[in-house]
């Protein structure tokens, strides 16, 4: 029986306390074919698993697929399986993926046209093999010693399970934040491979304040007093450094948000009525911030979070490539990207460099600047003003001759 | 002898171990007569102490004296003393105040002609009774007892000190962020005894913003594995919530500056060379950040830092008053104040609508936007583009006739 209290003896499914981490529609690729993977850090996984799923059909030539890519705290489930199940656990009592408004029959990525594929990233804890997973080599949980992944390892990785998939070349890759870095990595490290790419609210490399933002969410948790130098899994739920993570979601949330928004939801409300002037009133910000908190640590873990933060910091197109620049000069498709107003974690000078490093190496691009109120989200919150840009970009590059 | 295990056997004082707690040129003020001092909430403190310092000399008729209102983890050393002593301790190895650039003979506020006050806020933790303090009435700490301090409690404190000073009536009441909230409420509270008010990078009430910013900071205290809600004196110097509230330092200074900033100063630079792709790699944008969170917990306390960031979040001119429109019409005298270019912790609508009330009021106003990519901390990083205004507008004040 498995002792919730030894972490040497550790439940046999990957992550298998953090909710959702079971729908019924997710396949799973062993996707080095049984050899380690080795990581760009020089560092390897034994015989790692990728969760994915996947919407529509392939075609005979296998020239229909766009891989989708999650934003950090994202996993497979971009969206709903017609017919399919109704992983209930997964979320919530909704169905519905992430991306629900964009993938599927009809929508932006249209499944009755292309071949949809997402993939819970490395490092993840919504099935792919992460920290919260079994070490093969070591027979008790990775824990704190997963070893760094980087974006790159990443789509390597996804690049192995195309080739699983008998997939050579995506009609584009599409991510938004976290997964726009994936789709711009693709790019640059497989020109052949894509024939576009769409990266919206990304940079091509973090940025100062970012790196900042991830550090001051992994000082939080790490000063949790159950962080436990990141081996808490044996308490089983209730007992990670639940409050640590709630305060980074919390910081990570304002970020990801704007002044303007919450002065529109919020401003100075209090269900309460007029807050009083003690040390325990509460405004209503402040209990949507803290529900917003407890609700995800019930499906993230705190090594995942912090490891795949640190790969974003790292995140950086011309690391070993002399920069962004040359970097971008080796792209051979396309780009689409997009920006929100009042987007002050990813402002729109860095979709900007982007632009102007993809026609620069004489690709034609799409830039949509979506006016919310929403900030960093705003991709999401309101992607009625980029979606149908969007489809229409996918339709152009799919009508294309596949050189 | 002090054991320093036992809560209820107190250092003899306030806040002793709190570096910087003792610079010679301190005054102390039991601004209440020996009575108990009672709280906006109702509660109230017995024989509360005010720590206060003072520049230049008060003439005869009472009519050259400044308030500076520190901002939140600011103290009463606004500036070193001509003469004076050198609180090395305080300020590491300079005697130089908060505002040194700003307090002094011939500078913006001209102690030559001024007679300049400035009080460490009640609740603080560098000499006015605050969670550190004894409670005389418990004969063991506050700690989280303290009840919650109010900006008009701050106000009325202020004002009981005036009055044992023998000033009815200040040239200004002068401050940023938190200072400005004081500086406002001093013209609402107290129109008949202010001449004009300085309210820098400041605002009318605390939006949902800045106290999503103030909660997130809060979390992370309470999070900290030696926050024992609140009680974690005993244990001495290293023995507080010190990776939590290094965190919330971390989560402020990220707010206080900029995007552009980071990125000028900052970078993707590692005084490593190329930043690693492991958990271990540090970016100089990491150091500097920790090394504000380490210096930090050495110099202000817990208790305080979450009573002062809770009194911000509960700082509105309009509670009680009708809102604040019906509030800052009570104001008698003009209004300085000054935006920041970058600041997105208290963005220029802000000032905006402190100007459009006075001026609604009949007052004049003066307002400075000050181009810096420092954000919110750009009106003391970026001080000349503001100090020359507001000495010309004190200097105004100064010479128009006292109604």
């Amino acid at each position: 029986m498995f002792d919730e209290t030894d972490p040497t003896n550790p439940p046999p499914v990957s992550g298998a306390w953090f909710e959702g981490d079971d729908p019924a529609d997710r396949r799973f690729s062993q996707f080095t074919g049984g050899r380690p993977f080795v990581l760009e850090s020089g560092e390897s996984l034994e015989l790692p698993d990728l969760a994915f799923e996947t919407w529509g059909e392939l075609n005979e030539d296998a020239s229909n697929a766009v891989l989708v890519c999650h934003a950090l705290t994202g996993d497979s489930h971009a969206a709903s399986h017609p017919g399919g199940h109704t992983p209930e656990a997964a979320h919530g009592t909704s169905p519905d993926g992430w991306w629900e408004r964009v993938v599927g029959p009809g929508k932006t990525i249209d499944t009755n046209k292309y071949y949809a594929v997402c993939a819970n990233v490395l490092g993840g804890c919504q099935g792919s093999t992460g920290p919260a997973s079994v070490d093969p080599g070591a027979g008790m949980l990775y824990g704190p010693t997963f070893p760094q992944v980087s974006i790159r390892d990443q789509v390597r990785a996804q690049a192995k399970l195309a080739d699983q998939l008998g997939i050579q070349t995506w009609v584009s890759v599409v991510g938004g934040s976290m997964g726009g870095m994936q789709a711009l990595e693709w790019a640059v490290t497989f020109p052949d491979r894509v024939r576009s790419v769409a990266a919206l609210a990304s940079t091509a490399c973090s940025t100062a304040q970012q790196i900042a933002w991830s550090q001051a969410g992994r000082m939080a948790i790490m000063a949790d007093s159950h962080w436990n130098a990141g081996w808490y899994y044996g308490g089983g739920p209730g007992h990670g450094p639940h409050r640590g993570l709630a305060t980074a979601r919390v910081v990570a949330m304002i970020h990801y948000r704007s002044d303007t928004e919450f002065n529109r939801r919020f401003g100075r409300t209090s269900s309460h009525g007029q807050p009083a002037a003690e040390h325990g009133a509460e405004f209503d910000i402040e209990r949507y911030l803290a529900y917003q908190g407890a609700k995800f640590v019930r499906r993230f873990d705190a090594n995942s979070y912090i490891m795949l933060n640190h790969m974003m910091d790292l995140h950086d197109l011309g690391r070993g490539r002399g920069g962004i620049g040359p970097a971008l000069s080796r792209v051979r498709c396309p780009l689409f990207t997009a920006s929100v107003s009042t987007d002050f974690l990813y402002p729109e000078y860095q979709q900007r460099e982007l632009v102007e490093g993809f026609e620069a190496a004489g690709q034609w691009t799409t830039h949509v600047m979506i006016d919310a109120d929403t900030g960093h989200d705003g991709f999401l919150t309101h992607g009625e003003q980029v979606e149908p840009q969007l489809r229409s970009f996918l339709d152009k590059i799919a009508s294309e001759p596949q050189i």
